[in-house]
């Protein structure tokens, strides 16, 4: 019975990093700073049970939600989706090239099925997502990292990796990045999408907090700029609406996305339709401009509160970002840190109860790099408690550098 | 831009079988006995209104409805499966060995994950599902088509294949079989167990149907005769509560089963939240015993209009299965029709419009095989329906037989 397929073998490191994130957001005691969710009180529950009602006394509307539906979603949610996130950011597109997906995710899943044979290559980010990484791994790609700095993935780097390792996809999360919250800049995402066209490299823009942002000037998705069908743009409702509907959207051209829908047929028919029907509902009766406010709004206030407390708190010479939107800041703590190691106290040390992601998984590099690094999500953590989880933790920081420079002078 | 996984080549004759199938749905104006979908009567919109309601004004189930969940799924939902789906048919399992599906195509899919390197060989029943088929291709396996006769695969055909082709799965629908309605006996089910394990091959026991039946005796699942972790039995919420919920559980052991939770973590994290919370709420309340009696009662007199329209109107020479449940009929028409040709007419002309899945797409074999057979489903059209559309197929087929015995004669 150990017969398993080989992506099983490719997939173990990175799929016991998302175990442990998880596992981590399990344990009610422990504030934290794991996992990528938004605030609590940004649940639209009492509009979304309105919104259920309504749509399940209407006969046709109940049997709708209840039924088998289209393998690209229902038209309803796709054509509020263009009309109102899709179009607005200058990207022009048809209800045939926007396909509904079971949370954001799934693009990673779909697009890996349409592109990518074992041994492929993918361009991502230094650091990048861990999840998609997960993915990448399971179909059995090569991950090679990209430099990146604050303004995002450095473009010189990318064109010559183009050309050494001919990739199949360059994976790109353009927008308060996961896991550093920064942002590519306007001169690279055009840069980027003409690297993709002269060199025939398709671009996976992963984009799911592109729209809460709290401060700074919005940038235009690279999709915006793709006149030659290299861009196939992903987006999560996940971050504006809701994770438990696992709800994502994808917009890609011909002959890509006939081939994602049967891949998507293949994985698992449609997504499910009365989150559809709820999520479309949502949009077109106007909740979404009041809502996406006190979006902004309650997480602007916990981001202020994580990077005012990592300056605080945190050993000297910690560096951070300065994410503009999103949900994650990235800490850097002085080089002898290991935040791998770290994590273990943080989270048992009844002192202390504090998770956050270690650095490491994020880096497709390996050899250690990001071991002195953090994610640290800010989202689904009020702002008392940000500060007290935060303080907590740079105490413990702060012992071990006491012991550390102990170590080091001794 | 064509550089597609090659993946996508293997799976197109499969997805084609499959778009055609899911364009036919679309017409309004065909009645279309092709997909497997449930009488609409038997959707329990209200009860399901009355459970969201409800949920959604308790602040903590409404939060959970909205937030990130468990990549196994919620354990209300596997608890309730477990008490009234799977223990009550001789099957011992725990919360841990139940994992919930986005419906139950996606047990395919995470086996297929888990499992299947390229050109490794699934063994399925001849004929089988074509959807699955589509994943199977997918993921490149080699499907070796076992015989069948009315009492499901043939036992001795299976072992001659298991020692020749040295199987990583067998793929098995076993009660009111896709596409065929027919049962696999129960002497079969336990010599087919025992040739996993001596064999240490996998099944696949995708069991769909098992709960709508109408008449002849329930036999017990695959999976509660392995007592050595070799059958993964998996299910689908789709017929017994709702197809657009996408719901499915399957139950496995260790080690598989964390396999697969990790090819789930990277296919879409987990399934939505409130399907989940609604469906287990619906078994909860005890709403299941009266909602599955309503739906064998609806669905047997559909079935039985169906046998009885193919004997009355169908040519001469035309067999039949006679399933004891399920959706499917199989009709194999004398030798000379071709259904795949014969379904361009059927759904075009005025006269007729009148859909079914031609049976040639079901059997992994190719070589025309099944070209004059066909499934029929019952489930989605009402009797009265039923009789109209079998009346004008028959008199379509009539006709060309005519046209056909006109043609040798000459």
């Amino acid at each position: 019975m150990s017969k398993f397929a080989s992506r099983m073998k490719s997939m173990e490191k990175s799929a016991a990093v998302i175990r442990n994130l998880f596992g981590a957001m399990n344990d009610p005691e422990v504030i934290s700073f794991g996992g990528g969710a938004i605030a609590r009180e940004c649940l639209p529950v009492e509009t979304i049970r309105e919104i259920t009602q309504d749509v399940l006394q209407r006969e046709t509307r109940g049997i709708e939600a209840l039924s088998y539906g289209p393998v690209m979603g229902i038209n309803d949610l796709r054509e509020v989706t263009i009309s109102d996130l899709i179009e607005p950011k200058g990207v022009r597109t048809k209800v045939d090239n926007t396909m509904i997906l079971a949370g954001g995710l799934e693009a990673m899943n779909l697009m890996c099925q349409v592109f990518i044979d074992p041994g492929d290559v993918i361009l991502v980010e230094s650091p990048t997502f861990v999840h998609s990484v997960e993915i990448f791994d399971m179909f059995q790609a090569r991950c090679i990292a990209v430099d990146t700095d604050e303004n995002g993935m450095n473009m010189d780097d990318l064109e010559e990796k183009i050309k050494k390792y001919n990739p199949k996809m360059i994976y790109l999360i353009p927008t308060f990045q996961n896991p550093t919250g920064r942002t590519l800049s306007l001169d690279r995402r055009k840069k980027a999408v003409v690297l993709a066209s002269q060199y025939d490299v398709v671009i996976l823009e992963d984009d799911p907090y592109r729209d809460i942002r709290y401060s700074g000037v919005e940038l235009p998705p690279l999709k915006s700029f793709d006149t030659t069908g290299h861009v196939v743009m992903a987006n999560s409702f996940s971050k504006i609406f809701s994770p438990g509907s696992r709800l994502g959207y994808l917009v890609a051209e011909e002959p890509i996305i006939s081939k994602l829908a049967d891949a998507k047929s293949a994985t698992n028919s449609h997504t499910a339709i009365l989150p559809q029907i709820i999520c479309a509902e949502f949009f077109k009766r106007g909740h979404f401009p009041e809502h996406h406010k006190r979006l902004c709004a309650i997480h602007k206030e916990r981001r202020d509160t994580m990077l005012k407390s990592i300056d605080r708190f945190f050993p000297e010479g910690t560096r951070r970002t300065d994410p503009e939107g999103g949900l994650f800041t990235w800490a850097e703590l002085p080089a002898g840190f290991n935040t791998t190691e770290l994590l273990v106290e943080a989270t048992r040390n009844p002192e202390v109860k504090v998770a956050y992601v270690a650095g490491e998984g994020f880096f497709t590099e390996g050899n250690g790099k990001g071991n002195n690094c953090m994610r640290l999500s800010f989202g689904a953590v009020p702002p008392d408690k940000i500060q007290m989880g935060m303080e907590k933790l740079g105490k413990l920081f702060c012992q071990h550098e006491r012991k550390y420079s102990w170590t080091v002078g001794s």
